[in-house]
């Protein structure tokens, strides 16, 4: 095989407030031959996860990204050669990759590589059949124990995550109000993807908001922000309510693993018998074909919609992440590279 | 009957900071005739509790304590004289009355008055056989889900609920560390109560203690004080943890209705997929016959026991609240103030 050249995007730097295009280093090198046990991926689309943020900054659930590797990201491949059994040129492959045209990997299993069916849509993979839906169904439906009649409010609505959340709450009979920012997310909410009611954070007051729109209180908090909507929805729960902590993106930018503005209303928890829970999607991973399944259902019949904001080309990849974190994206946020071949 | 002089301690004023004694009032007044429909009560003895401070300063789960009325408590009392059906004079009842010599009261229910049986200990129902054993026990068992091998921590562990619900999980089969104030205090927990391990944290650190004595993390931590111990917990919580929410000790005294220390350390609940669940124990009121049944019979083989911080006297009332408010109290803070007779 001839040499390969890779560009690739390196962590240069731990963010410090918002992601920064100079938290990452721009550079081009040959692809090293294979070793036994090896297979070399070209990739073709990135996705875009507020957990990136964590992985750049310190070891969470899994360790930092060291400073000088590629910017890890949940990807989809091809695997143009292999050293290793049970994968085979050709075959498309998902997992956490690197920004990089070219990912070599000898790693299987929750934070390596999986292989998908021949014929996966990688866009699809990355978003409402991967962890972004993933992570909407089983946060309503395992975590939130949603039921018909609840009212259910998500936070981060036009974000992946937070649409797809609120598509399932209505598949299941809830009263669905979502949290965005701006007039075109907000109509897209009430519009196309069929909630009940959105509030636009930007331009309105949200407590007040919330409290004309969930008169009953919330039976279900699906938090994607954290910080100060996170404090106004606790002051509005109702008794046994579930808040399902899936993300704290207004958070993220500022501090290194703790809140900078850590929910004062807690104390709400008590009064009604309520319950703030996390999770993280991987620890449902026996449930994933029986969940990916039921996606794709409803996403055919039209009930559960997939919206994308696909950005194109491995040089803009710091950009796009950028535009996550600062609210930009509308829908899930992907980077296609190249296409399967 | 002759006119009875009742002597009271009035709400004066919303607490500002730690209670004060001059937050109430001492009046001196005769008892008002009685109406159809309601009974009289000599009070015997007033349980101390955290909650009472939420009282003291807003409406709550119940409105606030009208400034110019008595200080609301749990308390024991006898009927004097009855012009309700099913009450009768020499009746043992209990319920929210108020901190003085006779109550009159007409309400029944949760927030009113029930019956006890006669011959009742109105020190065991208002101790280990009431709201605070019950509240230890569905904290710790319906709350907390202790199982067998757990690690259990429990802060405000010699207090009434905290040392309750350890020797509960004790029962239970937990490994059991409480975080309590002193060397006496941590003493007794570590010997009388049978806990596995304690911490002083008026002179340990905190954190570092609980890194040593819980090797693999909290799997269940009741908490009673909120502010900087809940976060070192958080801190340490092991995957599929419960943060049972009890009370908040140290931030009743700071705040109205919010923390003034939150949790910071609330995104752990996301990594390791972990709950924090609030309860108030009325909550689970059909299910207290069978659990003051358990309770008993575990008191009665030693297994849980009732330790009483007894204090006399209706004068030292507020003198009383304060010392459980500065964690001068060990064990269940109570007030005699005469006998069944």
């Amino acid at each position: 095989m001839a040499e390969l050249k890779n560009r690739r995007w390196l962590l240069a730097a731990r963010p410090q407030g918002i992601i920064k295009e100079s938290d990452f280093k721009w550079t081009e090198a040959p692809v090293a031959p294979l070793k036994d046990g090896q297979v070399l991926m070209r990739n073709l689309a990135f996705s875009f996860d507020p957990t990136q943020r964590g992985w750049m900054s310190m070891d969470t659930y899994i360790p930092a990204i060291p400073l000088g590797q590629p910017m890890r990201a949940g990807a989809v491949g091809q695997i143009v050669e292999s050293k290793r059994n049970g994968f085979a040129k050709g075959d498309l492959v998902q997992g956490l990759l690197g920004w990089e045209d070219y990912t070599t990997s000898e790693a299987e299993g929750t934070f390596g590589i999986q292989k998908l069916a021949p014929g996966t849509d990688p866009l699809m993979a990355l978003s409402l059949l991967g962890t972004t839906g993933l992570t909407a169904y089983f946060g309503t439906i395992s975590v939130g124990q949603v039921k018909a009649g609840d009212t259910f409010v998500v936070s981060g609505a036009a974000g992946a995550t937070g649409s797809v959340a609120g598509m399932i709450a209505k598949v299941k009979g809830c009263r669905v109000i979502g949290i965005a920012g701006g007039r075109a997310k907000c109509d897209w909410l009430t519009g196309e993807a069929g909630f009940d009611g959105a509030i636009d954070y930007k331009n309105e007051d949200v407590g007040a908001a919330l409290s004309k729109l969930c008169p009953k209180g919330i039976d279900v908090y699906f938090d994607n922000v954290g910080g100060e909507i996170l404090d106004l929805a606790l002051a509005r729960i109702s008794n046994g309510a579930r808040v399902v902590l899936c993300g704290a993106i207004s958070q993220y930018n500022e501090a290194q693993g703790v809140a900078a503005r850590p929910p004062r209303n807690y104390f709400n928890l008590i009064f009604h018998g309520a319950r703030m829970e996390g999770f993280l999607v991987f620890h449902f991973a026996r449930q994933y074909p029986q969940a990916i399944a039921e996606l794709a259902k409803w996403h055919s019949e039209g009930k559960v919609k997939n919206k994308l904001d696909l950005q194109l080309g491995l040089e803009n990849a710091p950009k796009t992440i950028i535009r996550l974190f600062t609210g930009a994206n509308f829908g899930k946020q992907l980077l296609k590279i190249g296409d399967p071949q």
